[in-house]
């Protein structure tokens, strides 16, 4: 049974992503797991992504969690902290909109336009460029184009990737809107723990996503990273974020890169009496 | 001259915000500068305000740089860090998000409703739960109530802070719709550094706000952090940024907080000769 299990779960992965088809998640998703069969999983929201993995443990999570623009999404940091799930992988992908209308649709016609809020606030420029256009919410990039093109709602246009726009047979008006042309996203890639060596062989991680939190006393910072840079770990990340209701202590979301996975063990080993609760992220292989 | 000068930029202080009367920002500075004679410049984008404060040193500039749930302000950070304005106060502000229509409206009545982005965020749950409610992005919470008031737009609702339904007339269907009730929002108040001295007294400040950068390389921050601890200053904050286009190189940015101004001085210069370009962003009394 459990070679069968193993063998279905290497063969097709579940991938759960917030999003439709089309949309940023599905497209790093693919961009990730390049060559492999996917069958993509869209769900409402992030809060719903982490449900499909806890109700089917070979189901695999696929999450935006930091984009240069936007900075930190700090709440799905926080899912991913109360989830019970393992970060296994990273992928950064560069974000490129267009807008896009039905195929009979053009400037003239168009007066509306939908997408995602974050898409909406990244595109600033363009929109304020284009007044005339009202700016709507949708729960999605890609969501907004399929939801368009299905209803053949004349009028309106959507703010997604090109691949989407091709994917629902929308007409691209223009591509390349964004204000800030270095817009990436970074993603993690999270799983059930007793799934994660399926997924990514540890011996090859070099990188890894911690949280703790330290009281507010003075060094107290200083004294953690010192020893990580004894154990020769290098940062590559640090967030503090005040905890709600602690108003002197803070949480630490830190990335750090390894080149030894035991030397890097042995400094989690050193700094865990020093914090009050540590929490390993995941360990996964740094993406370029 | 420059008596007369002074004597008009404390008698009546001129405050540059992003947003309409009523706006958050609005509300932010009138409790800041609470008891004083204020007039609000309003500007569309926070690039206008710093416009503002350069083409006028008596403008003061009041801008949101963090938010309990949407995270840092990164693009305000880096409005800041470019500028020629230093940092001489701090306000920490409860958001509290309201609906609200024409007064002849009702629930049965409104099927849009317009906000900031970032505020339509904020009340996810209850836009998701009043899915017949059309989402539409407007440049303000309270520009959104008055846009509705003055074009008598019946049909559409704002969402906007209590005060800001209340001085456009408007009727609050529901208060406290924001999804989590721990919506802090951190401000800013910066100025030109030849006034800065009119605005704070120097000598009372306890907390600084920082930006330099650092290459990649173990320990550099551990090294900087360790020096601030043996020289009793204490972190609140600490955020890193990739420097883009400099792929091992990370901007942090980074709140302190000191007893002794002098002393938190000399730390400054202990750790200048060991980063890459420091930045003083202000030194200020911290908000309770």
């Amino acid at each position: 049974m459990i070679e069968l299990d193993r063998f279905s779960f290497q063969d097709m992965k579940r991938i759960a992503i917030q999003g439709e088809l089309g949309s940023f998640h599905d497209i790093a998703a693919h961009e990730y797991f390049k060559g492999e069969q996917l069958q993509i999983i869209c769900c409402e929201t992030f809060e719903d992504v982490f449900h499909s993995v806890d109700n089917d443990p070979t189901v695999i999570a696929m999450m935006a969690i930091e984009n240069t623009i936007a900075g930190s999404l700090l709440h799905n940091y926080e899912l991913l902290r109360m989830s019970g799930t393992t970060v296994v992988g990273e992928h950064k992908l560069h974000i490129q909109h267009c807008i896009c209308c039905l195929p009979d649709d053009d400037w003239d016609t168009v007066n509306e336009v939908h997408s995602h809020p974050v898409a909406l606030m990244q595109c600033r420029n363009f929109l304020t460029a284009h007044s005339s256009l009202k700016a709507v919410e949708a729960e999605d990039t890609a969501g907004a184009a399929q939801y368009i093109a299905e209803h053949q709602l004349h009028g309106q246009a959507a703010i997604c990737s090109s691949a989407a726009a091709k994917m629902y047979g929308m007409k691209i008006l223009e591509d390349s809107i964004e204000d800030n042309k270095h817009n990436f996203t970074r993603f993690l890639v999270a799983c059930n723990p007793q799934k994660a060596s399926f997924v990514r062989r540890l011996e090859e991680s070099d990188k890894a996503s911690l949280v703790f939190s330290l009281p507010h006393q003075e060094g107290s910072l200083s004294k953690i990273l010192t020893i990580l840079s004894f154990y020769d770990i290098n940062l590559t990340k640090i967030q503090s974020l005040p905890i709600i209701g602690h108003e002197w202590e803070y949480l630490f979301y830190v990335d750090v890169t390894y080149d030894n996975l035991t030397r890097y063990r042995q400094s989690i080993d050193a700094i865990t009496p020093l914090v009050k609760g540590i929490k390993i992220l995941g360990e996964y292989k740094e993406a370029k």
